[in-house]
């Protein structure tokens, strides 16, 4: 017997280890010390920072990944992975500065699983953080045929006194929202069951209310990073809090920011649900608190600022090219209360 | 429609993070910023480090699971997949500060995802690190029932010059062995096939080499972390260079940390390859060198030092409770030799 007529090739697993050399030194910056082949990854702490503080995030794409095996459109999802990461330390004030990889398969597919990592290294490149390693695992009996599962850690740094941890919300705040790229990353099972089984549609199908999409590009639409809009804020001092809205909504995600005893308001009269979110509540018959429980409904991010701020902080973002809005407003008391 | 009818539960997902806080608080040290429930999680960055460089890595746990599936004994992969972590920035000097895992399943078992976790929080505590975060992913038509993933991250820190990347290797220098503990996490596939099909036996079956061990016992036996007895030597400077022996095996892992044009020479009548890994290769009727590349073959961490160095370290290993021998030494060429 041997290795590989259990499942298990380790050639191939070399040929595609070098397949990713390029990609992975493509993100390379100036304090990764390692190349890939060591066993763990190098990175120098930038020395420009007086506390630095480590903000660490693990994370995976969900069932998001069963959309790109049934389209075989695998250049996305590394992208959603690492920029969901980079949302989830970004609300701690944090710039990413390397990210590493775990892709596990029944059997290593040699064109699949460089186009994933492509998505990878893109993404990070274009968030600034070096692709320091990664885990990609051959695992027969575990993962059906053609597919693969993949998990994401992020690493960034922010300077001690930079840290936003929600102490400094305070009742009366304003709460801004950013809008949403699409599905993100949560609520697929739902969405899947919905478009696939409920309304029978393929993947090549027009959404039957938006018939300029198909239903693969709706829910393939990669999960944005809102570093970009955001990093010149946090630099200035503007924001009081963030909350990035994955699963559990925004009903799940922002209680978590806010000190106690504090709530928020939320108008719902102050944006339109995108027709994708809508269109999947009609077609499933999903109750609208649930709705609002699994999905982001066009709500990305939310940012906290004092009130006296608001103004100033919507026109910054809207010259960054947002189409930021008033949400709603921070309040005594606990959870969310949806208005309108 | 709703998201638990698609399989997928938030109730139950919020009442298995309660359960894990205190596992995860009970890994905290003066370092950590952040309790469960952030986004992120924070750790500050030692301030006694003149040029702090961060070593990281991502790890599975392989097959080693399915023993775990098999015999609903869900405490010690979580040791694995930490041990196996610390050992792989242990090898470039790094001491591990914090952890972070991903958990993904098919429908979310309250019971044994908390079994896991305390086989993490315990090998955490054990190696001196937090168990900073995670991701426990419910994702139905992924996984089989009662089936999981399990990925590790690790970051560790070192001080810039007492980085371990080979480059102090010499010709000549002498290879220590450290035992492994078993398979550690490697090779589970071809093993599995040669006990369970082949042989036909049960988890709770004898080895049929080794009547006072089972199958179980013989299979999920701990992978090892090396931090505790290599850390003082480390800190002396007499270690030139480490490599932890995973999959690929001696072979594979070496050379790996070998500089340009220098091999090794490793002298199999230095050790006797302990029971299980001749019972495998016997009963799979498994080539020779096909068993040195899957499996460890008994070794499990190898020490470069200067010949000059090599019985005072081979001594102090010995006073910290080790069973180190001489494995071979440091050649001009390249890759592994083996003798004997």
């Amino acid at each position: 017997m041997d290795y590989r007529s259990t499942g298990v090739d380790l050639d191939s697993a070399e040929r595609t280890k070098d397949a990713l050399k390029a990609l992975v030194d493509s993100t390379r910056d100036a304090h990764t010390l390692s190349h890939m082949g060591l066993f763990g990854g190098l990175y120098q702490v930038p020395a420009d920072l007086r506390e630095p503080v480590l903000v660490s995030s693990a994370d995976g794409v969900g069932t998001k990944l069963k959309v790109a095996f049934m389209t075989g459109r695998h250049g996305t999802v590394g992208q959603d992975l690492v920029n969901h990461c980079v949302n989830d330390i970004l609300v701690q004030g944090a710039r990413p500065i390397f990210f590493l990889d775990y892709l596990a398969t029944g059997k290593l597919d040699e064109d699949v699983v460089p186009r994933v990592v492509e998505g990878m290294a893109l993404a990070c490149k274009a968030n600034g953080c070096a692709l320091l390693g990664g885990e990609t695992a051959q695992m027969p009996d575990f993962y059906q045929a053609g597919e693969y599962d993949l998990a994401g850690f992020i690493v960034g740094v922010v300077e001690k006194a930079a840290l936003l941890d929600g102490t400094r919300i305070e009742a009366g705040d304003r709460l801004i929202a950013l809008p949403s790229s699409g599905l993100h990353t949560n609520g697929y099972t739902l969405a899947r069951a919905i478009l696939f089984e409920r309304l029978g549609l393929g993947v090549d199908d027009a959404l039957p209310w938006d018939p300029g999409t198909t239903v693969a590009d709706a829910l393939l639409a990669v999960h944005r990073s809102y570093l970009q809009p955001l990093a010149p804020l946090l630099d200035d001092g503007h924001i009081r809090g963030l909350a990035h809205i994955t699963g559990g909504g925004i009903p799940g995600n922002l209680p978590r920011i806010l000190p106690q005893g504090l709530g928020a308001a939320v108008d719902r009269s102050s944006w339109t649900v995108p027709a994708l979110f809508q269109g999947l509540q009609e077609a499933g018959e999903v109750h609208r608190e649930e709705m609002y429980r699994v999905f982001n409904m066009g709500v990305g991010m939310v940012v906290a600022v004092a009130a006296s701020e608001a103004e100033r902080v919507l026109a910054l973002l809207e010259e960054a090219g947002e189409t930021p809005w008033m949400l709603g407003q921070v309040t005594s008391g606990s959870g969310v209360v949806f208005q309108g």
